[in-house]
C-alpha cells in the first residue's frame, strides 16, 4: 500500500482543469501500487486513477509507460487509458511529482487464483504480447541477468543474515544461469510484473491488466516464467501442477510457443525465480525508516527456485508446444 | 491512513449478499480514518464506504454510532447513512470484524481552511447539534475531566520526555480545570472530533460531516470550542481571530450560545486543548510495532493550550451571545 504524496485539493482542481473530465466531486488516497501513490479521483464525467510518480520510477521512462498503455488500451487490451489534457499531453505534474491521470478499470484482483484465473491469465497475457508487438518504443530490461549479477553482487555481504549459504547459493545459480541462458527467443514488450494484484476479475472474465511498470523489452516466454512463479505456487511453497498447466494453455490458446521456447522453459523459470528473489532481498535488507509497506519474504522465491531447479525439461512442467 | 484487514473478494460478494445494493464492481482499501480499515466498495446501483471496526473502536458502542448517522441523516444532516441488509441489520462480521456499509459522499476536506470554511463548519456543527437533539440513545464521554485525569496519570513517567516541565504543566492545568470546569450548560450528541479531515466541501457548501466514532453526550460548547482548536489555529501555531469570529458566527447563525455557554467559553477550549494533548501524547509514546500511521505531534495542542491560557474571558475571542 502507499501514499506517499498528500495531495492538497487546490492543486489538484488546478492540475485538473487542463482535461476536459468534468468537476472535481472526491478524491481518495487508495492503498494500491507500492512504488507510486494513487488516488481515485471522482468527477462529474467518470472516476479515474490518479497516479504520483515516487523516486523508484524513473521520470524517463515514463514516456515509455504512457505510450505502452495508450497503444494496447487502443487494441483492445482491458487496461487504464491515460487521459490526455486539452493541449494533448498524458503526463503533467502535481504536488511536485510526475503525474498522470488514467481510466479507472471495474474489477477485483484474487489473492488466491484458482486454475480458471491461471487460464484466463495465461489468455490474457498472450493477447498484451501479441498487442504490443507493434509498438514502437523499446526499453531494456534493466532486470535480466547483468541485472541479477549487480543485485547479487549489492547484497553478498549481508545474504547470510536471511539465510545460511544463501549468498553462495545465489553465486551458485547466477553462475548456472550465465551459462544456461539464451537469448534468441521470440522477443518484444513483457509485462514483467504480472502478479495476480495486477489482474482484475469480473464475472468469470478478465476485466483488466494494471501496473505497467515494470514493462520492458525481452523474451515472451520469460513473462510467462514470471507468471508461472507468482500464480502457480500453493502458499505452502508447493508447485500447483494443475494451475501450470492451466496457465499454459491458456498462454497457447492465443499464442503457441515454439519448439526453442519450451525447451528453455526451466531455465526461464529458474530466472524469473531469481530475479524477483533478488529484488525482494534487496527490499527486505533495506527497509528505509517510516516505510508504509513491509517488504514481501524473498525466501518465498528461493524455495521455488530450489523447486525449478529440480525440473529440468518443460515435460516436467507438462508443457509441449502447440500442435 | 489505515488499511489494517484486508478482505478478500470472496469474502466480500458473501458479505454482501444480505444487501440490496446490486453487483460488486471493484473495492479499494482507501487511506482515510486512523481507528478502521476503510474500503471504497462500488457495485451496480453505487458508491459506499464499508468500514471494518478494528480494537480501538469499542463493539458495545456500535449500535451508538451507527443509529446517530441514521437519525442524523434522517435529519438532513450530509452525513454517511448506514446501508441496512434485507433482513434490516446495519452492522454485520466481515473478515473476523464488525462491519458497517454506508453510502458516501462527495467533497474534499480542506487541509487549511479560510474563514468561509470555518463559518461553513460552525453552521454545519450547530445543525448536527439541532439535528442529534432528539436522538433517543446516550453515551458517557470517556475523554472529559475523568478521562483526562486518567491519561494524565498513565503519561506521568514519560511526559517530560516529550517536553521538559510537561507533566508538571499537566498537573497544574488538570487542577485548574478541576475547579473551573462547568457542567450545567446546554448538552447533547456532539461529534466531538470535527476535525477538518471530517468535513467535506464541494462547491462553496458543506458537502459532508463524517466519522462519528468519538460522538457521545456533552455539552454543545465544548464541541464549539473543540472545534475552535481544531480550525482556527495557524500551522505556526497563532489563533487566527478571524476565522473564529467567522467559525463562531457560523455556529450562532443557527443556535445561539447562551449567556452561560459564552462565560465558560475560554475554560472549554482550555479543556478541549488539554483532551487532545493528552491523547496524543499517549499515542506520541506508544507507537505500537509495525504502525502504518505516524503519530500527530502532541505539542501543537501544548501551544493551543498555552494560548488558551492566555484568554480569561469570552470576549477575548470575539464572543458575545446573540442578541
Amino acid at each position: 500500500m502507499a501514499v506517499y504524496t498528500e495531495i492538497q485539493v487546490e492543486d489538484l482542481i488546478e492540475f485538473l482543469a487542463n482535461y476536459s473530465i468534468g468537476t472535481l466531486l472526491s478524491y481518495k488516497g487508495i492503498a494500491e501500487g507500492v512504488e507510486n501513490s494513487n488516488y481515485l479521483v471522482h468527477t462529474t464525467l467518470g472516476t479515474y486513477i490518479l497516479t504520483l510518480y515516487e523516486k523508484r520510477v524513473c521520470c524517463d521512462d515514463l514516456p515509455f509507460f504512457i505510450g505502452l498503455m495508450e497503444h494496447v488500451a487502443g487494441k483492445g487490451i482491458l487496461s487504464p487509458l491515460p487521459v490526455r489534457t486539452r493541449d494533448g499531453v498524458a503526463l503533467g505534474m502535481l504536488s511536485g511529482k510526475k503525474a498522470a491521470l488514467v481510466t479507472f478499470l471495474d474489477g477485483m484482483s484474487v489473492r488466491r487464483p484458482d486454475a480458471e484465473h491461471c487460464r484466463l491469465l495465461g489468455a490474457a497475457l498472450a493477447q498484451f504480447h501479441l498487442a504490443a508487438q507493434d509498438f514502437a518504443m523499446t526499453r531494456p530490461n534493466a532486470l535480466s541477468l547483468d541485472g541479477w549479477a549487480h543485485l547479487s553482487h549489492g547484497v553478498r555481504a549481508r545474504a547470510d543474515e536471511v539465510q545460511a549459504g544463501l549468498q553462495d547459493f545465489l553465486s551458485q545459480e547466477l553462475a548456472f544461469l550465465k551459462q544456461a541462458w539464451v537469448n534468441d527467443l521470440p522477443k518484444g514488450i513483457i509485462h514483467a510484473d504480472l502478479f495476480p494484484d495486477n489482474v482484475f476479475f469480473l464475472q468469470g472474465k478478465v476485466s483488466g491488466l494494471i501496473d505497467f511498470y515494470f514493462a520492458c523489452s525481452d523474451m515472451f516466454a520469460y513473462d510467462v516464467a514470471i507468471c508461472l512463479n507468482a500464480w502457480c505456487f500453493e502458499v505452502d511453497g508447493s508447485y500447483n501442477m494443475t494451475k501450470g498447466l492451466s496457465l499454459l494453455a491458456g498462454y497457447q490458446s492465443v499464442r503457441c510457443l515454439t519448439a526453442a521456447e519450451v525447451d528453455a522453459f526451466a531455465v526461464l523459470c529458474r530466472g524469473a525465480a531469481l530475479r524477483f528473489l533478488l529484488t525482494r532481498l534487496v527490499d527486505w535488507l533495506d527497509v528505509p525508516e517510516g516505510a508504509l509497506v513491509r517488504p514481501k519474504n524473498p525466501l518465498e522465491y528461493y524455495k521455488k527456485l530450489r523447486f525449478h531447479q529440480t525440473m529440468h525439461h518443460a515435460q516436467d512442467y507438462g508443457l509441449t508446444p502447440c500442435v
